[in-house]
């Protein structure tokens, strides 16, 4: 493009994106309060037990397993710990390699690291941004050989235990397929569902595929317990083995102290749980507000040519967590751009992470070509998403 | 003891107790919320700033460095966490050795092992239940030899990087003689003060001493924050790493993402901060209810031989978070009647902790001599320690 043409394109952006936002200043994402936020945690104030244990935990986590389908869930600190725990129980283990998409956010590779293991970077699809299920059939053909039944790595020698498939802005990943790619070469499956609470592939809620699935709570998140996380599963023992870790492997008793494993203190404190519980009941609303935001985009972009705003895959229901600026490849120059432009006009906006596979910690792993995520990391903008931007920010009392 | 004077003994103790605390049930320990907790709660979720950022956050770290003198405190999301990250901050490598008490919570070993490294467990004094610096002097002079200026385990040939003192129950720890421990075998000291915020030695509060120090305001400390933690230092350059590692060691910028190193995701919420720093506010209250209370039991129990109330040791000034009876070494047979009777009864006691050097994780560490913390693992009972025993326990609103 020429700089003119940067300059006016970006500037047509710009006038889209103060049409739906409005006034100045206006941040990527923010919770709104508009439910019993409040009056549950004044109750839990009240009952004097805001940590370790009380109700709103166990009520958080039976009415995240309702809304998910999952068998069980349980609340921890953050996203991170709940992925960190997922993947030990899915028996990642030192010297082991995990598949992990390289356009993510850390957390999803540092959870790797703290087990030891290191993350084996893959690519995504240009569609979903989750991982591409073909390219990693292909890859893993290609790269992998079953030895004793375990998928290792020709070149390291290692074994690749699990695929981490992450659900990208709330856009489901095509899971199905991942599933099956998983299956064929004998991997583990943990989803990274840290952004897509309230997303769903056919039906079924985001998280609930693998063998274990990893929620966020954090404050950027569709939903907020101020910080916090949820470790999902169907499986009775993981669920179990999911507690006890979380909780520093304490055996139950009256008053002994017996602690059978290296454990965690990753278990959510029930201060925080109770505004989880309060945000839960919320969910339904911030979804249609999200979905509504959706709809303005889309309408004020309609006249643009070259930017799209990223829409849920087919046979998807997306929580519509982050919304997506979708520049065509030869329009992606104006990225910096829209970027100045916009942060200066006081609309938060921000390109994808920075590719994993070239961050400093994570530079020397392995990984696949690369090539749609690289052309992803250079198209794609996120814009200001909150759900009170088409609803109520805090309650009116 | 005969079981007539073990059975007589106890319901001497369990009348003692009963004198104090009223009518059953009664917990071991449970926050008293009767200041600003309702206000800065309100407060936090009406700024809608209630996860990783906030100005509760920033007011939690000044205030606590200014209460405990540290130049610096760093809010993280337990107390473990803060371990955790103090003990890589003091050196803290996969394969090294680090000294720690065999009578202390498990945290303390896990966030050991958290660095790959193996906890090499020490005696305490009978007198402090900390770590006994002449025992551990005696020790170190047998069992170690320097190489390179490195302290170094002559048995395993692994490097003995630092020492964890624990200042147990809020006593205070021998902390001047250990750190002259520690100089002089050129070990790196990061203070467990998880149960000791309140507590000074000849003045000086406990936790910074060494180069780092841990406190936690889980649910069942002197104060709550409902999960929290804090690391607390006087080194700018540890306290910026401390803040780096704690917050993903993602590099500032306005939106760009970029992470040098494999970071934590174990900030404090702001929600959590805010009722910590309602809590700092009555931490002069609690620690005077504390000492009233431990008046109260050194009262209740004068006239029975051979059980004492543990006191704060001479020149240090307890916060008297869990108050402790200690048996006569030739009544400890009785500890176990005293704590089926006293649970029973619904007064919640509680024996010491398992040893660690006993416990299935860390059973094959390498351990001195530890007879002290044998000795105490048998004669120490907890018994009831909030401090609304002798104070309002909620606000009267």
């Amino acid at each position: 493009m020429t700089p003119a043409a940067i300059a006016s394109l970006s500037a047509k952006i710009l006038d889209a994106l103060g049409g739906v936002l409005g006034p100045a200043p206006v941040a990527l994402h923010e919770p709104s309060f508009f439910g019993n936020e409040w009056l549950y945690l004044k109750q839990c104030l009240d009952s004097t037990f805001v940590s370790s244990v009380g109700e709103f935990v166990d009520r958080f986590e039976n009415e995240l397993a309702a809304y998910t389908g999952a068998n069980y869930a349980v609340a921890v600190v953050n996203g991170t710990a709940a992925l960190h725990i997922a993947l030990q129980l899915a028996g990642v283990r030192a010297g082991d390699e995990v598949l992990v998409p390289t356009l993510t956010f850390i957390a999803t590779a540092n959870a790797v690291a703290y087990c030891g293991a290191t993350p084996h970077f893959v690519d995504s699809d240009i569609r979903t941004f989750g991982v591409d299920p073909e390219k990693l059939r292909s890859y893993l053909d290609a790269q992998t050989e079953q030895r004793d039944g375990q998928c290792v790595n020709s070149s390291t020698g290692r074994p690749i235990r699990a695929l981490v498939p992450v659900h990208t802005f709330g856009h489901p990943a095509a899971i199905e397929d991942l599933m099956a790619v998983a299956r064929d070469f004998g991997l583990a499956v943990v989803e990274d569902a840290a952004e897509s609470l309230g997303s769903f592939y056919r039906g079924k809620h985001t998280g609930t595929f693998g063998q274990l699935g990893a929620l966020s709570f954090n404050g950027n998140k569709i939903i907020t317990s101020g910080g916090g996380g949820a470790i999902l599963t169907n499986d009775k023992e993981l669920a179990r083995r999911a507690k006890h870790l979380t909780t520093t492997a304490k055996r139950a008793h009256a008053w002994h102290y017996n602690h059978d494993q290296i454990g965690y203190n990753y278990r959510m404190p029930n201060l925080n749980a109770a505004l989880g519980c309060a945000q839960l009941e919320q969910l339904p609303t911030m979804r249609a507000q999200k979905r509504a935001l959706f709809d303005r985009y889309v309408q004020a972009f309609a006249g643009i040519e070259g930017v799209e705003i990223a829409a849920e895959p087919p046979e998807c229901e997306s929580n519509y967590w982050l919304q997506t600026l979708v520049l065509d490849a030869d329009r992606a120059s104006c990225r910096d751009v829209v970027l100045e432009l916009s942060n200066t006009a006081g609309y938060m906006t921000r390109p994808v992470w920075g590719l994993l596979n070239s961050s400093e910690p994570y530079r020397h792993c392995p990984a696949m070509n690369l090539q749609s995520a690289e052309f992803l990391a250079h198209c794609l903008i996120n814009i200001p998403s909150s759900a009170y931007l088409v609803g109520p920010r805090r309650e009116q009392a």
